[in-house]
Formats: structure tokens, C-alpha cells, sequence
């Protein structure tokens, strides 16, 4: 369309261990991409590391769309379990526009991750879909009859915190049993550490001291793995385990035919880490939809800040 | 309105107990009903039994709605856990049609019970709500976005079959773990005989004898409870957290408003019942919303019925 313009609208896709930024266009391709490690001193850190970050690209974006990690409802952020330091409610999308000059759109990081697949990614075109995202912790995100599912207040599709062992380890959020306890990065990490403190060997720590990471990242994970790590193998296999139950319930109650599984550790695992899953949860379908589908995010990394931009797109500047 | 004449629907119930039919009004009001015991011979006798119910009715139907406690997909029934002898996929609609002579519209027990809450019950008017009806076996249905949801194939609102317990108790659908292998009233019978030969002492089955039930039924579980019978408040106990962990899960998933609990047990127990599953299910809740609410079924008994006949007026005669 020679003599228009590009509509760029920046999306910003809040994680435990990264804050990462796209500018996109308006067929949801990403023009530049930046990234800064997640602040953990709280709120007012995490804003300003986003605002620096966006203003850092470069060009002005009509609009910005954040994905975050927690129960989010009317732009406020109420619960946000894999954020150090964030204890409060925040009303992030006022606080953001006051600093920013542009209009500001909040959404859950999985519900975006999932808008970004559904828009134009592994979900393209399903009716009915959930996305599983594997991070430092479980997110989940939810299209149901065609549309994206938020519940009655934004707080739906936390496929984190589906109970899998009524008696079970302690999860971030602080009870019991929840998948994201078994299957999130963080709990996982901590469940390693505990095994070795108990004189078990791995070579999780070593990998990570040698890649220069500060925490069990993806990255880690994927390389231990490589390695024939045994608890490495045994952490993961117990975390898709978990996942494949938590999924199964919900195919129970909700009936899909697509499962994408996305975040960091379908990042390093691909397609192999969706059939495992795959694999895991059709035991526990009562009724398998004939064409049931799990497939791995093929917008990766891209995911979150697509869907941000497109939420930013729909709610702020209404295309 | 006077001229102008009313039509009747005939709404069916199928449980693992009775089959209940009702002839329901353009207001969903029941204008009469009828029951038999639900045979244990498998869909010919089932579907025999329906006819010849209906038909006692005397009055001809415009149509009839049937409600039956499997996973049910365009008017065919592809699993039904709790109905004895049935292992085939039957196309119910068709083969009572061809019996009855008038339309059938067929639907899943729970989908239906919760069709009759939301148009005339506990439910009316919800956004976000869940239907657990507790008999036989545990139910499920969902009002999602303001409209009933029944998933990609009409097997959604399996809330039985959310698992709560990775290796927990053998479920009537031949997995493990299931909520309903802890709070369906069959399972509950098995676990209350295996008790018993394990010497443990209940009045459960002197008064199932006394009240002349072929099993335990809600009205016999219901005297058990007020007598103060341990084994019956103990494996009540159980069902009820398990029902709490696994509408906890769903809330997680869905974000809804309202839970309503019917079927038998919520018909003897009443209000007092939901009221325990609501303080069952909130401490598994990540961010509980502010007006959450647990109801009984207001229309009881009726709720399938009236449920059923408004899917035959939708679905088969337009109105």
C-alpha cells in the first residue's frame, strides 16, 4: 500500500527471567525486538525497566500492549506469583501511559502468547484451543467457540494452578499440588536443588554456571537433557507428566481440538516436548476429540509480543 | 393467551437410577411427570423404556428432548460410564424418533440439567457459571460467555473426570483418580462395601433395607448423615473435598461466578450441601472472584427435565 503509513504498535511480553519488547506492524510482523533482564525489586522496577525499554527502540509506537504473568483485570495486575518483590495491585496500563505518552493495553502473558499463536502463529483458525506455556512458571491461555476465553474477570485459563495431587509439593502461589509445582522452571529448579542438598549429582548447575546464566534457564534444561543428564530427564519427564494430567482434565471439561504448547522450554524442545505432552495426556481423555492436535508454538519467543501488540492493536486503538 | 394453544415438550431425564420424564409447557413449567427404574440391559431397553414412558404420558408431544449421562455428539451417545450394559455408540436420536414418531433432540444429563437452571433456575441469567450435579456419577456442565458451552464435539463439562489425584482410586470410566471415583454415588457405594468387608461397621445398608432401595441411594446416604452415621459423614466428607479440589481446578481454568450443585444428593441435602462445597473449593482458588457464589439447584428433580425439553424446543422445533 505505497502512500500508508505503517501502524507500529510495540508489544511487551513480561517474564519471570526476561522483559521482552517487539515494534509490529500491521500484519503482525516484528520490525525490531528488544529484551532486558525482569527486574526483581518489585513493581515500580518492572515499570520503569518497560518503559526504558520501549523508548529505547527507537521509533514512537501508537500504541503498547504488555503481557504479564498473573491474574490481570481492568489494566490492574492483582496477583503476580513469578515477579519477585510484587506484592500489590498496580494499575499498570495508567502507569505505563503516564510515562510512555501513549495509550497502554495489559493482558495475561499466556492469554497473550496464545492471541499472538491464534492471530497468526500454531493456533491460526481453531475454534477451540488451549495454550499451555512453559515458563518460569505454567501459564495457560484459552479459546473457546471461536474467541479468546477470559472469564468473568480476565482471571481464566490459569491451566497453572489446575490441582494435580490433593496432598501435593508446594507451589508459588502458595498451596498445595497445583501442575506448576511439578512442571514450572522455578519450582523445578528448586526441586533440583533440593535433590542434590540431599546428595544426589547432576550436571544442571554446572551447565548453567558455564552458560554464564543466572538461574536454570530453558537453555539449561535443554542442554542437560542433550547430555543424558539422569535428573535432568527425571525432572522433565515428571513435569510432563504433570502437564499431560492437567491438560487431560481440562480436555474433560472443555473438549478442544488444538493444545499449543509455547514458552521457554518449547522454545529449546520444539515439536519432540508437544508430542510427549501429547502423549501424556490422552490416557486421561475421557472422550479424545478425533482430530485432537498438539502442536509447539511456531511464533516462539515472538509470541507474547505479537499477541501484546494485537491486544494493543484491538483495545486501545480499535484495528 | 387465550386461543391460542399451548405446546407441549416432553423433557427426559435418564439417570443411573430412574429415567424421569416431564411434560413441560411453552414456560418451562412441568405440566406432568413420570418415572421408571432405569434399565440395567443395555440402549434397547433403555430406549424401550423411554418410548413406553413418554407415551404413558398420554398427551402426544410436539417433540422430545432427552438428557443422558454419557458423552453425547449430534444426537449420538459415544460413551456412557454409569448406565449398565451400554458399550456401543447409539444414535438415540433417530432410533426414539422412529419409536415416538415426533422430533428428539438429545443432549448430555448434566449440559441439560444446567440448560434448565440457566433459562428458569439457580442459574438464570449468569455469564460464568459451572452445573455439578451429583448423583449416579458426577456431572458437569458450563455456561461460558453468557451462552451454554458444550466444547468442539458436545463432550465438554466432564467436571467427573477432572483428576485430583495422579494415583488415586479406580474411576467407572477405567481411570484413575477421577473426582467422581471419590464422590459419584456408585463409587461411594463400592468404597462403603469394601469398608464393610474390611470389618468396619455402617448403618448405610440396614436403612438402603429399611427404605426397600436396590442401592444406596441420595435418600438413604441423606438418613445415614442424619443419623449420625460415621462411615456415611466420613466418605460424604471426602466427596465433598474432592468436589471442592476439582471445581477449585475448573475456577483456575475458568474464572466463573457461580457454581450450582443439583442432581440427587444436592436434592436431599440442599443449600447446606453447596455451602460446604463452597468452603471445600476456595482455599484451591488462585484469585476467587469477589461475588463467587455456591447455590443449590432451585428447580431439583425438574432441572433435567425442563432442560431437556428447552433443548428439544431450541434444537428440533425452533422455539
Amino acid at each position: 500500500m505505497s502512500g500508508t503509513e505503517e501502524l507500529l504498535v510495540a508489544g511487551v511480553d513480561v517474564g519471570g527471567t526476561n522483559i521482552e519488547v517487539g515494534l509490529v506492524g500491521d500484519g503482525h510482523e516484528v520490525r525490531a525486538r528488544g529484551k532486558v533482564a525482569t527486574p526483581d525489586g518489585g513493581p515500580e522496577e518492572v515499570l520503569t525497566a518497560i518503559a526504558d525499554l520501549v523508548r529505547s527502540m527507537g521509533a514512537e509506537p501508537a500504541a503498547v500492549g504488555v503481557g504479564i504473568p498473573g491474574v490481570v483485570h481492568d489494566g490492574r495486575v492483582l496477583t503476580v506469583p513469578n515477579l519477585e518483590n510484587w506484592h500489590e495491585h498496580v494499575a499498570v496500563d495508567s502507569e505505563l501511559a503516564d510515562r510512555l505518552g501513549v495509550p497502554v493495553a495489559l493482558g495475561n502473558d499466556a492469554d497473550v502468547g496464545l492471541l499472538g499463536e491464534w492471530l497468526d502463529g500454531a493456533a491460526k483458525g481453531a475454534t477451540n484451543a488451549l495454550g499451555v506455556w512453559m515458563g518460569t512458571g505454567i501459564g495457560g491461555g484459552l479459546i473457546l467457540d471461536g474467541r479468546p476465553y477470559h472469564g468473568a474477570r480476565g482471571a481464566a485459563g490459569e491451566l497453572g494452578h489446575v490441582i494435580i495431587r490433593a496432598d501435593g509439593a508446594l507451589c508459588s502461589c502458595g498451596r498445595r499440588g497445583c501442575v506448576e509445582a511439578y512442571a514450572g522452571r522455578r519450582s523445578m529448579a528448586r526441586i533440583a536443588s533440593a535433590l542434590v542438598e540431599a546428595g544426589r549429582s547432576t550436571s544442571l548447575f554446572d551447565i548453567q554456571q558455564d552458560e554464564g546464566k543466572p538461574r536454570l534457564t530453558s537453555k539449561v534444561w535443554a542442554r542437560a537433557l542433550d547430555e543424558g543428564d539422569e535428573m535432568a530427564h527425571e525432572l522433565i519427564d515428571a513435569a510432563v507428566a504433570g502437564i499431560g494430567l492437567a491438560v487431560g482434565s481440562c480436555l474433560n471439561l472443555l473438549d478442544l481440538e488444538l493444545v499449543v504448547i509455547g514458552g521457554g522450554l518449547a522454545e529449546k524442545l520444539g515439536q519432540p516436548l508437544a508430542d510427549r505432552i501429547g502423549s501424556a495426556t490422552r490416557p486421561w481423555v475421557l472422550q479424545p476429540h478425533p482430530d485432537l492436535q498438539f502442536v509447539v508454538s511456531t511464533l516462539g519467543d515472538d509470541a507474547g509480543v505479537v499477541g501484546a501488540a494485537a491486544l494493543a492493536r484491538a483495545s486501545v486503538i480499535g484495528h
